[in-house]
């Protein structure tokens, strides 16, 4: 018997769903054709960008030259930070952000910080919530961008992405949002949203791992990150990557079939895991009870490691995370937890569950039985239970 | 029965080989984890990319550590002449290059010139080869790099690349040198090239569309082009795409282990297409005769247009292209035959046959049949013909 597996680490990456693959397949040597091609080879490919970008169009309400294509969620939000940064030098030098954005957005900063760029990290409430009032307060006439994630990827806290749109709309500045981790379970119509430019990324949503897009409205200005033959509108060369631009437009137009359903179902199960995991003493639920994606759950156990407690989940088949898996190499404590003000003990010891459609109430009950087990037991052996003690 | 089709544009793109999509299939739904993730799922594709990194340098002879892996030949072009440029700005602000590179390279030269580098842009010769002599001319003290291509993509010529390396060492400049092209026919090993830095390209190698290398000396200082979560080695960020990285590694497997054998058949294959081409009136052959990409053909005929030869072929079956396909959207005449000095109304009627693994003799009987045919029913018809009888 094939030993049981329990994936709940959704936020890190999905597996391709069964569907998104089929209708990717033929991509790869059937219809091979560079779209660039004049022939009937090239033009296979051309129809097929074409159908996945009106498709894609569709479901976040705008133009067809609005969605750029591009290699994943961290090419889009630098390719949106850096591109309206060099191409609109003139109007003002100063961007904001907030404290708990991925990497990809901090590091495009630091980056752009070194190179005569201004940017305000603004601080979010202990829900991990940005406070508009700060937000007003740190535009200057020099702003000419705003960047904040619809979800944050480890506490799952949703921002007020309208009302940050609206302030951006009265100061007339861009405003981007990376929508990685929301896209298969909240809203993503632009005219909703108000955004001006949003990153989406096939691998959080059942799609492949390296195809991403960069919505950006028809008239903001922008430098490609990429250069080259032009493919993209003159926004992003490089040959296109056809079978996974078929294959995020299936994804995306089935998270954005399930949607409503799925959302219900997940948060009526993270809210059951939850009960049941604060249950345990010792216990702290990290980010907001309910403004927080329906498959998300980031939890603290004092007294113990995160890192241990993956470890062992993992030996009984049970893959979670601690803090970011994009940056789980790094084992200084997560700047979302730090910027939540979560002392750095209880930060430590903390792990992320990201539950997906695979997930079922049975998988959770034996997670929960093997969570219980495996604190008890670290609780056992902690250095951290024997410091206290002395 | 099914239209007969004969596929002549494999340096547009190259379909993903049988053996290369079995080695992927698994990373997408079953070996899906993120690299970055500590559990068993995630282990299981940093193994995968592991392991491909491994087969890599083996064939390149260098470190793994030398190899990053990124979206395309395009990208690493970008990361590549980028990266020096910005990491090294202190040294200089001079970068050489030549007249007929990708528009990956020119495109990204112009880019660094609007933000203060200067570019040289040499000139080749009628065949276009670069004269090493105009290349030591061009150096001066702030000179940092030299970006000149393995082979051309529209015209197939061979650079005298161990030459230019020598050149570039003798003077402490790094370089870089797009092979993307070459990488299915040439010798790949860098420490006989000399290469500071060198793209690869997976479309060109019967690998998928959307996954390069840059190869970097361990020793050379690059600003990251996407920044983020610091993937491979801090250098290229963004969630590795794991079913291509491996399938990257298989297909240069499968080109190095049939380079020399393949190389040879296809050369064959050339010269007896291009000496049969040649015996209809009014044809010439451009780039050199014999230091060409032994699967590059690229004609002009005399009174007719490209684009109507491609077409009349797309009807029979036949695709080849028109100069570049990477540009084909642009009519503008080639800047590639421009700087080999091919007159205006020569180059407008040129195309491109780039053959591949599939190529048999007999397709190429076909096409030259096909080819005669078409090229006499243009003429007839060609107001270029009865211009000149006014």
């Amino acid at each position: 018997m094939a030993k049981k597996e329990v994936y709940l680490d959704n936020a890190a990456t999905t597996p391709v769903r069964k569907e998104v693959l089929r209708e990717m397949i033929d991509y790869f040597n059937l219809y091979y054709g560079n779209p660039s091609s004049f022939h009937n080879k090239g033009k296979e490919a051309l129809d097929a960008i074409q159908s996945a970008r009106k498709k894609i169009a569709e479901i976040l309400n705008c133009k067809q030259n609005e969605i750029i294509f591009c290699s994943g969620g961290t090419e889009s939000v630098n390719f949106a930070i850096k591109g309206v940064a060099f191409a609109n030098k003139e109007k003002g030098n100063h961007i904001i952000t907030t404290k708990i954005e991925h990497h990809a957005v901090l590091n495009t900063c630091e980056f752009l910080e070194r190179d005569g760029f201004n940017v305000t990290y603004l601080d979010v409430n202990k829900n991990g919530i940005l406070d508009i009032e700060k937000l007003k307060k740190a535009i200057t006439y020099k702003t000419i961008l705003i960047s904040v994630m619809y979800a944050n990827n480890e506490i799952g806290t949703i921002q007020p992405i309208r009302e940050i749109a609206e302030v951006a709309k009265q100061h007339e500045i861009f405003f981007h949002s990376d929508a990685c981790q929301a896209a298969e379970y909240l809203d993503l119509n632009v005219n909703n949203l108000g955004v001006d430019l949003m990153t989406l990324n096939g691998s959080k949503i059942y799609g492949p791992k390296g195809i991403g897009i960069l919505f950006k409205k028809e008239n903001i200005k922008v430098e490609p990150l990429i250069h080259g033959g032009g493919q993209e509108f003159g926004l992003r060369s490089g040959t296109e990557n056809v079978p996974y631009i078929v294959g995020f437009a299936k994804a995306l137009e089935l998270a954005q079939k399930e949607r409503e359903a799925e959302s219900k179902r997940l948060t009526e199960l993270r809210d059951y895991f939850i009960e049941e995991l604060l249950k345990i003493p010792g216990t702290f639920l990290n980010g907001h009870s309910n403004k927080r994606l329906p498959n998300n759950i980031n939890i603290s156990f004092s007294d113990v490691e995160g890192e241990s407690i993956v470890l062992y989940l993992n030996e009984k088949g049970i893959y979670v995370s601690t803090g970011s898996a994009c940056n789980s190499k790094n084992l200084s404590v997560s700047h979302v937890l730090k910027a939540i003000g979560i002392p750095y003990e209880i930060a430590h010891g903390s792990i992320r569950i990201s539950l997906g459609r695979e997930t079922t109430k049975r998988d959770i009950n034996y997670t929960i039985r093997q969570i219980r087990k495996t604190i008890e037991k670290l609780r056992e052996i902690s250095p951290l239970k024997f410091a206290k003690l002395k």
